[in-house]
């Protein structure tokens, strides 16, 4: 048996004692529980999957502190945010609670028949939606409430009727399994199949890649890197029936600041991404990693005073050793593949420190590394020589969650040109603020072209996340009876 | 310089003289002229996509004599379908010029900031939909209108803002090319640049691929077998920066008739499905290949019925030799899989005739081969011996573009079972009627799970085939002059 030692994310020391990994029968079994569980759930009513979504909210609620203090333990992310996070993700429960109820899930389009000759006329038609099947859904590091067991994946995929197998995250194992527990709790209270929300956990990418290759599984939600998503969704494609896998994964997320404004706000501006930056010692997949300057006296000025504002920034531990390691690597490869620093001072063991560093458009757009995501509190301004050489670093990075257009007020050829090009390689663009907070909200799009995701149609944060786990189906000259059901599946 | 020979569909005879296949210059030419034009059209007016749309469905009636022969010389399906399925591909074309002038590819959702303290606060967003880029189209052999050079894929990507390239198929390169030409008149008549219909030829895969591979490419549709879908599908995925890549592929399209159904109207149902596996040779994508059959006294009159029915059926010539001569080795393999033969008589040298079969429920699902697409009008009656051994046989089937089912006009535990199941494994369940004939609609749904299509969450019929070319972008704190754009892409 392979165990799996939890770990203080302060410290790398041992938490607790090790838990045993899941074996492959293990895993069949979670994935065939799911199978199970989705005969009754695919055909439930709103009103029942609203019940099990507000009772997970009000189940991680009633356990905050103990769960707040585990997650911190093993997290290092800090009470303030992880109760913040813990808000959020009962937020998103309730509302796809409410997305349920409401009957979105339930919605069809109906097509009455057209009599006559073709290709005008037509049967009867109704469109509607079904639930995919089990999901597999793989938790993030960073986010430990949001992106994992309960999180977004798991809300979105239940209010549709699909019941989901989480592979729980090695950087906080105790939290979800505390969390798993009050799952089971909850869908025993309410009658539910224990194999509607099932849990794996394993070291390597073994039981993962044992999860995602099983006939019952009939989808994959993932967020977490880009070589770990790839390879999954490799797997997802080589199954002998290929699933949709939807992996949400590295984004370095430009910010581009237009001389003007930072000539009038450069110096609030600066404190406000210095901010961004170093937020969650930068462990956000939303963090502006590159941020795009004119060539100007005021974009100089901002260059100062950024570096001054991350200076003062004291970003906390790391998720896991791991990860420190491979920030401290990262900036060295930066510096190998020709970025001047600007901000490079040595860590504590305990904490990185923030990492700011210069590069011109050639470069940036010569070298693949320097577009690569360094997960941590660090940022990569290039400088560009003209509007078309923003245009190049935009469309060299390729694909981003976000991308940030500062100065874009008043409407012009060179400003279209750029929010032509962002809109091109993200799913969000934003006109003020930082990328760093993902609203859960009727019209957010969190993924964009690859790399940031492995399907850039969908979105795994916002209303529209529903419809990762929904497939259409026409019914043609449907019997009364079938009708009636307004759009619930059999 | 490769050749490429078209031929008479009728007898094997070259037609005209050899056409020269695409170099990989011209590959690459049509994706970068096709990237070029995509500056302007993803950023045109509904209005203008929709004039475009209609005069080449314009262009496409008023050659239409001149077509048709052409069309009937290539492919043998007879001057009275292709009049039918020009007029089809007319009208889809205005339909998506409808779609477009409507304002569909502009739709938004306008979600104003909410102010106060996260998670419920949020800024004001709009989500809208931008054009992916230049669509790779594969032409289908089987219908040299609707999903060729003017087919559906055009005249939905064009609708989206997206230009295309057509890979031509070799089965009616003449017609393509003289469609083409049209195209190109009618661009230069609108002064719209040649590079927004391109197209490529070319005998092997070669041409195909390296524009899949193309880094101007931003999406693959195609219309073609599961063998060669599948190794473009794999194309757009291995690709430095993978593509979307919407794929119909082979389908066997399950017929369910329950007895009651049978012992009121079997022969007349008989007749009608007969007339469905023979039309247009049983060279459609939703020819129904499989007939699942309860065990009763009314299956086996309609057994009979059937067998009768087909007899009298006089198929046309298949579109080429090589697809005469995969269905005669096709129905070789099903015997040799252990399925009965009913109706199997030699063909002439011009048409195949029909072919039926029977095989039992254990036999079907133990044997791939029984399951797999034969193109040409056969199909293969499966015996089930309970309502159990139905849902087996639909399950075992996976993926498919419809399901039929003749009998559930009456609610029941059972005909429940069998619509549900029906519902996990097409994208279009069908309560009445035979499966061949695609309306053009609002809640049309040409696509299923695997193996029938790669994108089974896409159509590529219907209204909704726009949205395979559309990637959701949400705008945070847009500023007013983007706003006032109401959904048009910079």
């Amino acid at each position: 048996m392979k165990t799996l030692q939890p770990f203080q994310a302060r410290t790398g020391e041992p938490l607790g004692a090790p838990l045993m990994a899941s074996t492959s029968e293990q895993v069949d079994a979670a994935a065939e529980g799911a199978a199970q569980a989705f005969a009754s759930w695919s055909a439930s009513a709103g009103t029942t999957r609203a019940a099990l979504l507000r009772g997970l909210a009000i189940a991680l609620e009633s356990d905050r502190g103990g769960l707040v203090t585990l997650a911190d333990e093993e997290t290092a992310l800090g009470p303030v945010r992880l109760n913040g996070e813990l808000d959020r993700t009962a937020f998103q429960l309730r509302r796809f609670a409410d997305i349920a109820e409401r009957g979105v899930p339930f919605a069809f389009t109906d097509d009455p028949a057209v009599p006559g000759a073709p290709p005008a006329s037509h049967p009867a038609m109704v469109r509607l939606r079904v639930p995919l099947g089990p999901v597999a859904m793989f938790s993030s590091s960073n986010f430990p409430f949001a992106f994992s067991v309960l999180g977004g994946d798991t809300a979105s995929a239940l209010a549709a009727g699909c019941p989901v197998v989480v592979k729980a995250h090695s950087g906080h194992l105790l939290l979800s399994n505390r969390v798993f527990g009050l799952a089971q709790q909850v869908l025993s209270a309410q009658n539910l199949p224990a194999g509607m929300i099932g849990m794996i956990q394993g070291g390597g990418s073994d039981v993962g890649v044992r999860l995602v290759r099983h006939p019952a599984i009939a989808a994959g939600a993932f967020t977490g890197s880009t070589r770990g998503g790839a390879a999954l969704q490799a797997e997802a494609s080589a199954r002998p029936r290929p699933i949709p896998f939807y992996g949400e994964l590295g984004s370095i997320n430009p910010v581009v600041a237009l001389p003007a404004i930072l000539a009038a706000r450069g110096a609030e501006l600066a404190t406000t991404l210095a901010g961004s930056i170093a937020m969650g010692c930068g462990q956000f997949c939303t963090s502006p990693g590159v941020i795009v300057l004119l060539d100007d006296p005021a974009s100089d000025a901002f260059v100062q005073q950024l570096t001054t504002a991350l200076a003062a920034q004291k970003p906390h531990a790391m998720l896991t050793p791991g990860m420190r390691s491979a920030f401290d690597a990262g900036v060295v490869h930066m510096a190998a593949a020709g970025a001047q620093p600007l901000l490079h001072e040595a860590g504590s063991a305990e904490a990185p420190r923030p990492y700011l560093a210069q590069v011109d458009t050639v470069n940036f757009i010569a070298k693949a590394e320097l577009r690569e995501e360094l997960f941590g509190p660090s940022s990569l301004i290039v400088r560009a020589g003209s509007v078309a050489q923003v245009l190049d670093v935009l469309h060299a990075v390729g694909g981003s969650l976000t991308v940030t257009l500062w100065g874009a007020e008043t409407e012009s050829d060179e400003v279209r040109q750029i929010v032509r090009a962002a809109t091109q390689v993200a799913g969000r663009v934003l006109f003020a603020g930082v990328p760093t907070g993902v609203a859960v909200t009727a019209a957010q799009q969190h993924g964009g072209p690859w790399p940031s995701s492995t399907q850039p149609m969908s979105t795994s944060v916002g209303d529209a996340a529903l419809d990762r786990f929904l497939r259409p189906v026409a019914l043609q000259d449907a019997p009364a009876w079938l009708l009636a059901r307004k759009g619930q599946p059999c």
